[in-house]
């Protein structure tokens, strides 16, 4: 039996917001550590894991531990009808299809019960280990938030596409009418560079219409706690993501006023929002490949911002070794650790055409870097072009 | 001539607003006691009665009755074109074919006229009698509409329609497209089923992702004097209706801050907007058949919702024959009743494959329950289809 | 080099916005006056044109005059980047073919860089002389972008486009399902009668629902100073316009309280926005012609709303040739004057088809009445339909 009561139904409400358009359908693993998901986005470039500690909520009961499939449109859909300030209690008996939100109104007048099915789902809990970083960095969640949107306007190709159409509408144009087809959706993989110096983080990308560089200067000498930056760094990084994946997870805002940003050449960037004594919100994504060599038509997806940097804080690093512990960005999962494997493993590995290589008989996800990746030489497209496909409109 | 002049144009206007999408057109009665209309929705399934008492108005000159045919969304067009503190006057001369509305500003620096042609329509004035109902339940009106809207969310199938497009854009894609035919729209009639007992009134539904009850527990020891649930109940009463209605007439939310729901058996339901001083916005609403003996597809459209419940307010009513007078809800239309013809008279009716059967002569309208209707058995499904046919999109 | 800084960014922001559905493309003119534009809209009817005087910038360093072509959507998408209180700094290297916008935060923790390539567009600069206005009128900007909405509404006919669509959604199914041609597009070239008396004003429409007839009137004993109306006028003046252009006008509502209306029979309406201690933003706008003689289908264009006044203001007025002489109106552009042709001279003309009558060798504009352009007799509409085809959707 499984009963969990939460004060505030509001926090509930804005996890599920957060995440249910990146991933659609999860498992809910409980156990007497807390309540806990972790998911890959549909087009297994994003990694969400999400902590609400047992101690957080109001009451605990939890007799052994279980895992219950959820599709997160339809709980989200249910915790819509929730107010903020309503009691929620989650609960399934054992053996149960079922899983039940009760919503109690703080005058206890308005009772409200919804009832979901469960669903099988099929996944293997990925160990994540604890991790060094070279660079992290803690700044305003709202100002993050706002970098990445603004730099996914500037991005923007905008080809064929009315300013104020949004992608939704043209989804619905491709599913209804069927004249679009894939190929000329826009291309929403906009390329986006965050460098980390000691002096502070810089944001930059390139579109059509220009190109846009934001820094944001180190700063702890602030009237409000949220609006400091501070840099945490052993070496300079320099790493390029897929700004729709970035502004994907900044839908986690509400969760926190800081968001804690981790970075390191050989690893994901981790993107996070700590939630007062419940947990966080934690987002994984591999870092696009910036190859040096040249390979043609790649480089269209990966735009290089001149880096004639025209204010005082200088983004440009190299590459060295070197790295800061983390000391607490990790902490679950200790004993079922995903083993990253060293390059020269890695190098062994023959990924031929399938966009998920396969690591050892692991559960297939690529939450390492790209670059890392031996990939069928004759065909060095063909990962990037499955994402292109496989993308969700948001 | 005809002359009436309210100080607030804020109150005509959201009494237009909450009638005009479930009316298209309708004649505005006009006679010494005051203002009103009556009409069914376009698919005949709800009655919409409106009255502004004579004395509400700051001046009030009707020298005979009058009955003007008005489109609505033209005349809520023009009302938008007040600001809501304007004094509005409504014009017509005798023999006149046109309305005009005069907007005048608090300071009477701006002077506006809205002249508007009216139209015939036939309409046959239908008599309301004073009737007796089961159970009576005075709620918070924004209480009652946030419990509509959320029970519309979870049934809604949703079938392969994106969760942000509305149904307006679905209707748009319908009517420049014609690519979807009604076939594929989204079946709305969600089924709700309203149940009072002593203790409170429950609503449930069933959807395709789960089921929802919610309870609203009678009190009346609240702090603000809109938000008591009063309970008048002479046996306890469960009624099932389609939830595209209830949404609807929830769009009067902004003339009351309460509702009245009064319900019976054998009648409509009535959902009441009282607005102080003025008058009413009534709205009537036929049930929804449950039968116990299970006519195949039929059960289809009506999800029974588990009663197991799971709060400690237990809906499960029998149907027993005893009434409490409602004292104040019919008080317009003596002496032109509507003779609510008795069982064993209806059972006389031969309906064939029309959608409105016809009542001895009288209007076609449908406001007694579907079940006392005898269906022609070989085709019981053809009036739920019809209502589907026909239903507009909002 | 060029280096313009100015503290409020929201200033520049609320530009670009009022402007940029009108103007696809314009050069910004930088000169020790200020940083100006001008610019015809793509249908060729309306004129901008906009001054941000030099001494109302923090810093203004402009060591040549300079043209800058700018696609006036990605500049606004660009500033939208830009909180309003920001400072912004717009740069150009002499020579260089882009333009940069600095933002600078208050606390100057972030500062962003946006670089827009920059456009080479033909445009003859367009002398405007100075002029004598029959009418002048000051009012509220916001109530008299309220008025032009309103009447818009009551002027759509709303052919066969459901209510809720907007003309954006429209033109989104026009360009991507080609089903609907431009002839089936809604006429939104609604006339608009402005006449002004020593009373008042009076903004008049006729749509397919009805007739508005809006009165403001002259006051200048108010609470607030911009609700003030006041009227300068030698002689009564009725002119007709479309309404559309009205509308897109009041985009400039955010740049100031009042705006400024001038008028006379044989010259461009001139409504003007100021830009306190800045400059101003400026439309210009040929009146439509109210034909007589009753040229038979151009009338269902030019709607005559009837002018039986129903409210104490009578706008009734004669063509006499008296004029007020604007004192402010016109102070730039000296010496380059558009030589407004006389009748005489404009009867001589030979315009045949082309939409846009040549005048002298003169830029292509025609911002002279329409009224004194001989057309070609034996297609009398051409002109007017050209226009039709040409619109762009808002």
């Amino acid at each position: 039996m499984l009963e969990l009561r939460l004060t505030q139904a509001g926090l509930l409400k804005k996890v599920l917001e957060s995440i249910k358009d990146l991933v659609t359908d999860a498992n809910f693993d409980c156990s007497a550590t807390g309540f806990s998901l972790q998911a890959m986005d549909s087009s297994h470039v994003a990694l969400v894991a999400l902590l609400l500690r047992s101690d957080g909520f109001e009451h605990y009961r939890c007799d052994h531990n279980i895992s219950m499939g959820m599709n997160l449109g339809n709980m989200a859909k249910m915790l819509r009808c929730a107010s903020d300030d309503d009691t929620v209690t989650i609960k399934a008996d054992d053996g149960s299809d079922t899983v039940t939100f009760m919503f109690e109104s703080p005058s206890q007048d308005k009772i409200s019960d919804y009832e979901m099915k469960l669903m099988d789902i099929d996944s293997e809990h990925l160990g994540i280990p604890e991790a060094e970083y070279q660079a992290i960095v803690r700044m305003s969640a709202s100002e993050f938030a706002r970098i990445c949107k603004d730099l996914g306007t500037i991005g923007d190709t905008g080809t064929g596409c009315p300013h104020h159409i949004s992608l939704q509408e043209l989804h619905l144009l491709c599913l209804f009418i069927k004249i679009l087809n894939s190929d000329s959706m826009v291309d929403v993989l906009i390329a986006v560079i965050i460098s980390v110096t000691k002096e502070g983080v810089q944001f930059s990308t390139k579109g059509d219409i220009g190109t846009a560089n934001i820094i944001c200067r180190k700063n702890t000498a602030v009237d409000k706690k949220e609006e400091a930056t501070v840099i945490e760094m052993a070496e300079p990084v320099s790493l390029t993501f897929a700004s729709r994946y970035l502004i994907a997870f900044t839908k986690a805002t509400p969760l926190a006023g800081q968001v804690t940003i981790s970075m390191s050449y050989d690893m994901p960037i981790v993107v996070e929002y700590k939630m007062e004594t419940m947990g966080y919100m934690r987002f994984y994504l591999a870092p696009k490949i910036e190859e040096d060599e040249g390979t043609g038509p790649q480089e269209e997806n990966v735009p290089k911002v001149g880096t004639k940097t025209k204010a005082d804080v200088n983004p440009k690093v190299e590459r060295k070794p070197k790295k800061i512990k983390s000391k607490e960005v990790i902490e679950i999962e200790e004993g079922n650790e995903l083993e990253v494997e060293p390059k020269t493993k890695l190098e062994k590995i023959e990924s031929d055409d399938e966009s998920e290589p396969k690591v050892e008989s692991k559960p297939e996800i690529d939450i390492k870097p790209k670059e890392e990746i031996e990939m069928d030489e004759t065909n060095p497209q063909v990962e990037a072009k499955a994402e292109v496909e496989t993308m969700d409109v948001e």
